[in-house]
């Protein structure tokens, strides 16, 4: 099983009444990104609000998400636990509904030390034969984790193949395909830096963008594998105005109310997260307009 | 109830065989920060692991916090939690067992925005008759509040009363002190910055220090509060490094280590956190006997 | 001679009409320096525009100044120079003028190593006898030094004998406290900040404050000095917005506004400087008459 | 004239005996810059010590390069000055020499109000016919300028034309690109960041890299303009491990070690910058060895 290209994520619908995870609902989205032509699919990111889910919820939507997609395309469920005993439940949890992959971020109250970074890995990988993606998300986790430290997890915990970078610093992805030789699978994890990550070298683009854009994506991914420049420029910047805001307002608030303007009721997301006011909706109303 | 002065942290103790929360180990760590003369007992804070325990752990050194205590001083339960839903029902527990005041922070796998922060706050206003001590405590939580919003939300949210600064500028706490000409008590949360919090106005110091330091913190205190100076800088400067060692060496690993000196086995900080290395519990030794 | 205690700093004055130096009027500012009670005079700092002086104004400052004090307190020459050719030469001057001492920053277009650094005191030290004070102010200088740089610098270059610190950071003044275990003066560069640096032990307070609020900031001083702690606080307060405007709208620009709404006419700062807009000069008028 | 592509950035040699500036290497380090196919020349950039020269030598290198140049392509003259007053008089000079263009920057000593930035630029623009490339570059200049600033500037002030983007966050390029839709050239000047910025629209890269590893640079642009999407990657990364390295060494030191590996003393940079060490030194022999 071999990932790359336009990696879709979902977001976590919840029931209006009970507000408990809509599982329905949530099949009808990775049907959505299916038809946006995504290569694969990943569940439990931070679009996925699974900090906010409880465990049960998180094992709902894990297996769910695996028996849903019914092998059409490879599964990658994301893994933001706070403690290490957690994140060896989930990763275990993960292999035995049958996912492909797992995405792995060190999600902390605290600062942690490379030691305890890679602890924590390591700590996962023996507790699943999965293979792991390494997720760096310093904005939203907390930590943040340097190219050098993230291929010695690469290179000396045998699980670890694939970065997914969400730092915002292209020099991140330079210096990682630099000191790999570009061996080490690297993914693009900022929606507004799409263009210049797969210039770089980037396997792919892990986006919740699909959900409302569709194929916009994973057009943009395809002109620049078929060198054509001019093409991929259009592309990024037709879409880069809803990229940028899709990050600044917030994944879950924004594409939960993208679903509601397109008349698909997802929920809202859940508290302290506030759905987009007024404006916002507006805003991204008339963005979702000029896609079209 | 007027809560002023050192309020002592308590650390939580784990059985090295079970992993589960010790608590008669955790009435000893009361009893000496008792004994290290504290004005205040504050259970789950960053120095309580309280982001890594399960809901029933929490719930177990709430309530035993509390008992174990027996009004001898009051009790402030700490309340990190992701979720507003999660924050509320820890904030009616909190009432239920007795404790004095909750300290609350917006510890968040999101950026939250103003208004997501104000509506949390609003929510466990609402759950729990306790008054609120705000927590903002960038480094750990992820989310930074502004002495505007704060202040904001202490005029405006009913059970809102004070805040305990932990960001390391000064200036924040100047800022405190100036736009409420004097009137909002808040509380130094930053160990090194203790004499001019101290200096500046503050209300009282949050600490774990006298865990293992017994009652120097509360000679400075006393010393600031006599117009001592003199005395209060040289015990300031007394304390300085071993203040700043624990901090930047993680409070839970730290003080931890610092009882295992001392030759008393509450556990080690529960993974990801690591124990401290050799060479630190040596310079932690080391700085313990200097200032015995 | 040792220098403690309240360093005034002079602005620039220029004529309206030459836009060159007014020297009578620099003579003026000196004397309401002095009467408000300052222990030296520094001329050429930050609030003395000397980045934008000619080579030639540059002297004409220095030397006037330390002619018109003519020994009543001692003299302190800043020097920011680009290159170490122009430091040396300006620390030659300062000599051959009387000054008493040099307070010097590795102001620079270019990012520079510790090595450079080190080096530039090294020479400005080798070509003058004159004590040199290091001023650290990386927001204005564009160079960050560590405490324990400077006190390398200290230890290690013959003229080097004190610092001023201005980053804002308080934590440096107590590193250079700790590390020199009380025996290296520092002087606080950060008005807003001064009531923290003083109780934690600084030699002084470098301002030019005493240009518009006189004795106050002598006032705070003597009030720590003789460990009237309440007094301190009050004096302090009542100083903070005050101080946090002047810094915050450019100390050049907010004490000639401030000069002007006295009725004394020294000019507006140089461009690309502007002087204060009338909003600004509005609020000034305000904090100043709530000082009186 | 429009001028886009590789703008090839001049060194200053200084004569090894008497430290001032060397005419007769300057023409040949022009030359070098001509042989390495670049498609114009700028002088007194960054890596030019432009801030570290007296007035007159800056004239006598804007002088010599006009004249040095001859048409051959079109000739920038980079302007940092302190003053508005020194960068007009410079501006001036430009245009009386024959230069095509001005790169100006706001160069301070103060942190700088986006009115005095506009005013600075606006009166430059009225002391000279001369299109305005305006230059972004904070961490030298210590003044950061956001793109909705300089496009107000090219939008409002007469001959300000282009932006060169120096910040390293190629989010403002795409901000500039998508505000501006695309009708405002923008440069990059940040070495290492030159594939993304090419790709993302830039109408060329500000570079001193041609003093030393020749038309390299130009192969990169012309791959991009070609929709060689492989062939770029591949120079871009053969490139960067040595762009990265001038840019953190320094650029002048690096660029003027280099010219010496290469048999070409063109003196070293003038303190307090001091030239590379020998490690430095070593490592870019290997690194210019990479290239050949």
């Amino acid at each position: 099983m071999k990932i790359s290209g336009i990696i879709g994520y979902t977001v976590t619908p919840f029931d209006p009444c009970t507000q408990g995870v809509d599982l329905a609902k949530l099949g009808e989205v990775i049907d959505i990104l299916l038809a946006g032509d995504v290569d694969a699919i990943a569940a439990l990111g931070s679009a996925g609000e699974a900090a906010y889910l409880t465990a049960q919820e998180w094992q709902q939507v894990a297996e769910f998400t695996v028996k849903h997609v019914a092998g059409r395309v490879p599964v990658i469920i994301g893994i933001a636990a706070l403690t290490t005993a957690q994140a060896t439940t989930y990763a275990k949890y993960a292999h035995q509904f049958g996912a492909d992959m797992i995405m792995l971020s060190p999600f902390s109250y605290y600062q942690l030390s490379e030691q305890e970074i890679f602890e924590h890995y390591q700590q996962v990988s023996n507790a699943s034969p999965l293979p792991i993606m390494i997720y760096n998300n310093p904005a939203v986790c907390g930590v943040d984790m340097t190219p050098e430290l993230m291929l010695a997890m690469v290179a000396d915990i045998e699980n670890v193949v694939a970065i997914k970078e969400s730092s915002g610093d292209i020099q991140r992805m330079h210096k990682i395909y630099h000191l790999s030789e570009g061996a080490v699978p690297f993914f693009n994890g900022c929606n507004h830096m799409a263009l210049e990550a797969l210039t770089a070298g980037a396997a792919g683009w892990c986006t919740a963008a699909p959900c409302l854009i569709g194929d916009k994506p994973k057009q943009l991914l395809q002109a620049v594998a078929n060198s054509e420049f001019e093409r991929a420029q259009g592309l990024f910047y037709q879409q880069f105005e809803f990229l940028e805001f899709i990050v600044s307002s917030g994944l879950a608030a924004a594409v939960k109310a993208g679903f509601a303007l397109k008349g698909m009721d997802v929920g809202g997301p859940r508290a302290p997260l506030l759905p987009l006011n007024d404006a916002k909706q507006k805003q991204l109303a008339q963005l979702l307009s000029n896609l079209r």
